[in-house]
């Protein structure tokens, strides 16, 4: 999930472009090879895979005056979000569209298809589409609305701040799909929040914070009963580095955060202080992106990076909000997203 | 799955046990301490919870002859295994066999159950007495027979060398089922091997190998028609730590390992040597145990910990012999283990 590129720098009076990969690995690319291999369609011939620039036109002695990322694998984001939008039957019935759904996924974390019907069973198709869902102890699909004895808080009227679903597993959903049946007027405005850059400001502007979050085990629990009965406890850290301190994953969800907190006493308030500043990062005007879904709408999202909330709303003697959820594998995501790219690569 | 112990001895001339847990923290126990509270039925009156061992009878002298480990969490082992077995019917009917059968599976690694049918979807109740399966495009159950085009090294009549289940996937299957429907009488024996316990040899034998599997990253691939299509990739180290350098799962399939391996070409070479001592040691006669299954066993175990394999068999016109299996994930076997405790314990 992480981008490639760390850092890129233009050199030697902007003659070459320097590159350091996420790996600290170093690539030099001279401007004016960068300039001859221009892959856009003045200086290149696709159809005969052959270069159309000529020597003649090319300055040898080009600098380069900015650079600008394209983060194939991550775009980040903020408050300026422009959510992807795709149409429900489109994405179920055009490879293309599949393919554009599942990449752009990918690379920016979210995408909303728009068309879907007001009755269940949306997200179970998109799970099809896909291969299969995620089963977990809610169910193979779970149904967010108002409900007496909630099991989950999720399953009440009441705000929802930031989280990611279901950190009570080892191995959390990697993607969730929710599709709006029924919307309330008064309230219930969907939030989210792009974590991985939230936890590259964290990282920038409280290093300590940071190195805490990164490091600290965590308790998280879950006991109840939905699908069958269960007791669920797991341990992570809230912000999950790889083994070269990129962020794979965020495990947080303050309802499912255990009592139990397995560190050294002096540990608690710092950690407490450090969670804080994320929270708070999270909630600033400029990190979270704010909309209402409407019946028929669906967004999917990557549950590994994304930490979505939910505005309160009022209750009422009927049901007047209604969501269907439903979760898939990071695994099996990816597996039809390289099929898709196949066969729409290869235009069959 | 980590044994909580790291090392137990005897100091101050027999008088105090020093153990060292693992996260390196040090307890000393005091002998005559630990004689003044031994918990057996000569010593203790469990129904009163009181001592019945008199200080009359206290040897305020007393020293540690020996210590053994009873591994509470986690009981290694070799060819001496004494295969673990409860009667299928049991577990599926009462708690306290139910209880047996998934505090061993997480204690030893493998329990086997007998008494089961010879037709398949008895690999179904136990999910069911589990909770639920864990689907993968393999299906919700596979069969395990000779067949054409096989799209598995395992739908084959060959020999299988010792290999973890489906380290192609990120999250690979904790638990595995594999109920014997039918049986050759020309080979097709089961070997099993406690990668735990090789794992602790090899770090004591070469830590070197030990240093180079733990940290170099293997690319696992999967690509096939079964349940639905499917392009599986993933990344493993072979030997999986956790924080404080615990081994907490084994990934590793030869079949499933793929052509592209992303390390320098330097250390290619020493990885090659490092995997075939990881191997020898678990081909050595005191690490690996050799069962046959009959029509009705089923062999439940933890595919983080044990590697299994399969003698040759012949294969013949008709299907010789049948496995059905199925997967299950920890967390949901680790929930109905608590629920069942508390049931058990609770004696209700």
């Amino acid at each position: 999930m992480a981008c490639t590129i760390q850092k890129a720098e233009a050199l030697d009076g902007t003659r070459v472009m320097q590159i350091i990969w996420h790996d600290e690995e170093e690539s030099l690319y001279p401007a004016v090879w960068l300039r001859d291999n221009c892959p856009c369609s003045d200086c290149y011939l696709d159809s005969a895979k052959a270069r159309k620039l000529l020597v003649e036109a090319l300055d040898v002695n080009i600098g380069i005056k900015g650079l600008t990322f394209d983060r194939k694998k991550c775009q980040y984001w903020g408050s300026e979000l422009q959510l992807p939008t795709l149409d429900f039957e489109d994405v179920l019935r055009y490879d293309e569209h599949a393919y554009k759904w599942l990449s752009t996924l990918k690379k920016v974390g979210i995408v909303r298809l728009t068309g879907a019907s007001d009755k269940p069973g949306e997200v179970s198709k998109l799970g099809k589409r896909i291969g299969f869902l995620y089963l977990t102890f809610y169910g193979h699909t779970w149904q967010v609305q108002d409900k007496i004895d909630a099991n989950n808080v999720a399953y009440t009227t009441g705000k929802l701040s930031f989280h990611t679903d279901y950190p009570a597993l080892h191995h959390p959903p990697g993607v969730q799909l929710l599709h709006c049946i029924k919307q309330t007027v008064t309230g219930g405005d969907s939030e989210i929040v792009d974590g991985f850059n939230v936890c590259q400001k964290l990282k920038k502007n409280n290093p300590q914070a940071f190195q805490i979050l990164s490091s600290t085990f965590v308790d998280f629990t879950d006991i109840g009963v939905d699908y069958c009965d269960f007791s669920v406890q797991s341990k992570h850290k809230i912000i999950e580095l790889d083994d070269k301190g990129q962020v794979v994953r965020i495990n947080f969800n303050n309802a499912t955060r255990d009592t139990v907190f397995d560190v050294p006493v002096e540990r608690v308030q710092p950690f407490y202080a450090a969670l804080k500043e994320f929270i708070d990062l999270m909630n600033s005007e400029e990190s979270k992106f704010t909309f209402k879904m409407n019946p028929g709408d669906v967004i999917t999202f990557d549950n590994w990076r994304l930490l979505h909330g939910r505005r309160s709303y009022e209750a009422g003697t009927e049901i007047s909000r209604h969501l269907e959820g439903a979760y898939a594998d990071w695994d099996v995501v990816m597996s039809r997203l390289r099929i898709l790219r196949q066969r729409v690569e290869n235009g069959n």
